[in-house]
């Protein structure tokens, strides 16, 4: 069939009520009347979502999938994601944990534009894990930025990244910044031959996230980073599906916690960091790595790291990238836990001794790739 | 001081743990590198968050006040919304309570531009309640929807308001039915001497958005609905603050839920659906209303009304809109509620029959101007 497929865990206390809150989500999510209140037609064979099963998960807690029409979504992501999820976000007891777009849904959203086939030519890295370095504090100027990228790039970095909270600081404005960075990497890469990218993070109002877009292409930006969860997923498919600007996304889950966090409510982690990540055409999803400063579990960090890999889709299969928890002493389990199709993000640990940023990145190259394979 | 203030609510079982996660979070929302690692000078004293106040709520619940400088969030609302709780939006245990603008960033971000006063004056509603019918469902035409709209002007409506799901369903693009619909509604004010609002729901992707708002200010739109959770409160603050737009602004709350549902993550609901949306600009807050399809309490929808419309700002008064729960019978109930600086909106129980839902808008009206003021 050509109708999309969203997977919601809810709670109810009998089967009768479970069904009851599925037809519920299926009329909320679409015509949002009353059953008996909707045109015959095609807005009731068609529109309104349709329960296509009904399972129990638990003593209280059911799985139902329900069927929406692609002309309810139409071809935009922003309005796919109202209909999966919009109204029924509202209610307690309801939690996205699957969604299969179907073939029509899939054909509109295409998905990753590099994944990780893209980004290993890209990088020159054709195994093992990526490493990202983040560019940080704010505060800094564009000129210290630029210093602790040189050595990132020097060090082995796959990958050099601009912390999310990077934006319009006086110290550091988005063009400057980004002039004097790229400008680094490219120099650091050019007396190298290696080919690490820069992705900055994406920042400005609105009327001027178009122009900030080329600033950074042109200055010789390799990639960009953006916020899904603050801009919207609708930018993030806009700036992935851009054939003109050719650069792979990164996204960071700022945010987004809340959709996470109560396991009643909300989207579940490999839906939000990889399924939907994958239908806006994300390259690389962040997400916080279990051991760090966020309650990540292992299992959770599998599920996301298992929906950005599948390769049964939607579309290229992409890198997942925990951030936080990783060490020289941590590699080998890491690796184990990841395998080889990951890009670590590497963050404060890294600036003990700024001036020898190049050495921090270097070990963390080397005790992975010490590491056992598979 | 010229320094933001944000209140979270903290879970810790005691006063130095909740001391360290306030910690914590001050330095998790700037400069995100431990304590030890932070330059000194102009990152530390500056950039730095810095625990202002820290007191017990409950045995293990704290509420700690956290102040940031205006040079860390910049000028657009999105980053100053990262810096409020970006990260911390992903450790479980950390609501966001409260947000004092300060001085500085509440002159950044100047507020509604309409506001109750700015509403009354263009609806001609100038005491009582003001009602919406929402025009729906997906599916229909735009005749379809121009009839409807048509039948609550001559009803009484002060605002006529689409569905938050309409947007470029093939039976209803954006364009056809945006200008039949704001024709049916001019020419019906025309006849009765009204004043009537339009707001469409905006939709489409994002490089669409810029002339999709130009089209329905020329087509005779009143005003325009947004869905910050969808496109992000930076783009609401965008439009909110076109002086050459210059239409006013409501917004939805679709796939906001998980912010308020969980009491122990995300943004307290005075402070998202009133607080935030004061600073991004916007004119009319709609929320769910207790007693409807969601589970908000009297409590919740009482804070958010004082958030909406407290003096103190930040901005201009604004309307909150409780959607739901609303009917002839309730009106004196929702009266006494909320009192007459409100927007009631009126959903799905005006389709009993679409032929007469004038007749219902009608009778709405009369019931709430026959309900005891304030």
């Amino acid at each position: 069939m050509t109708r999309f497929a969203v997977t919601y865990r809810i709670r109810a206390a009998t089967r009768a009520e479970a069904m009851a809150r599925a037809e519920g989500i299926a009329l909320e999510q679409t015509v949002e009347i009353p059953r008996d209140l909707v045109p015959p037609g095609y807005v009731t064979d068609e529109i309104l979502g349709r329960v296509e099963d009904l399972g129990r998960l638990a003593a209280d807690v059911w799985r139902a999938v329900v069927s929406y029409s692609p002309d309810s979504a139409g071809d935009d992501l922003t309005q796919f994601l109202n209909v999966i999820f919009g109204n029924s976000s509202i209610q307690a007891g309801i939690r996205v944990i699957g969604l299969d777009p179907g073939p029509e849904m899939a054909r509109r959203h295409p998905g990753p534009r590099f994944g990780i086939a893209g980004l290993r030519r890209l990088t020159g890295r054709a195994t093992g894990g990526m490493i990202a370095p983040v560019l940080k504090p704010m505060g800094l100027s564009p000129q210290d930025f630029a210093r602790l990228a040189a050595g990132c790039v020097r060090g082995g970095a796959d990958i050099v990244k601009e912390d999310h909270g990077l934006a319009g600081q006086p110290t550091a404005p988005f063009r400057a910044r980004v002039e004097a960075v790229a400008r680094a990497v490219a120099e650091e890469n050019a007396r190298r031959g290696t080919a690490a990218l820069y992705f900055p993070n994406l920042s400005g109002r609105p009327e001027e996230i178009e122009a900030n877009l080329r600033f950074a292409r042109d200055a010789g930006a390799g990639g960009i980073l953006v916020m899904p969860g603050l801009f919207g997923f609708g930018l993030v498919e806009r700036i992935a599906g851009d054939a003109g600007l050719n650069l792979p996304v990164m996204t960071h889950p700022a945010f987004l916690g809340p959709y996470v966090l109560a396991p009643d409510t909300g989207i579940d982690h490999g839906t939000l960091f990889g399924t939907i990540q994958r239908l806006a055409g994300v390259d690389i999803s962040v997400f916080p790595n279990v051991g760090g400063r966020f309650g990540f579990t292992a299992a959770e960090c599998a599920q996301i790291a298992g929906a950005c890999r599948t390769p049964a889709g939607p579309g290229r299969p992409m890198l997942p990238s925990p951030g936080g928890g990783m060490s020289v002493a941590r590699a080998a389990d890491m690796q184990a836990m990841y395998g080889e199709d990951v890009v670590f993000l590497l963050g404060g640990s890294l600036l003990q001794d700024p001036a020898r940023i190049d050495t921090a990145v270097a070990a963390m190259r080397r005790a992975l790739d010490a590491a056992p394979k598979g």
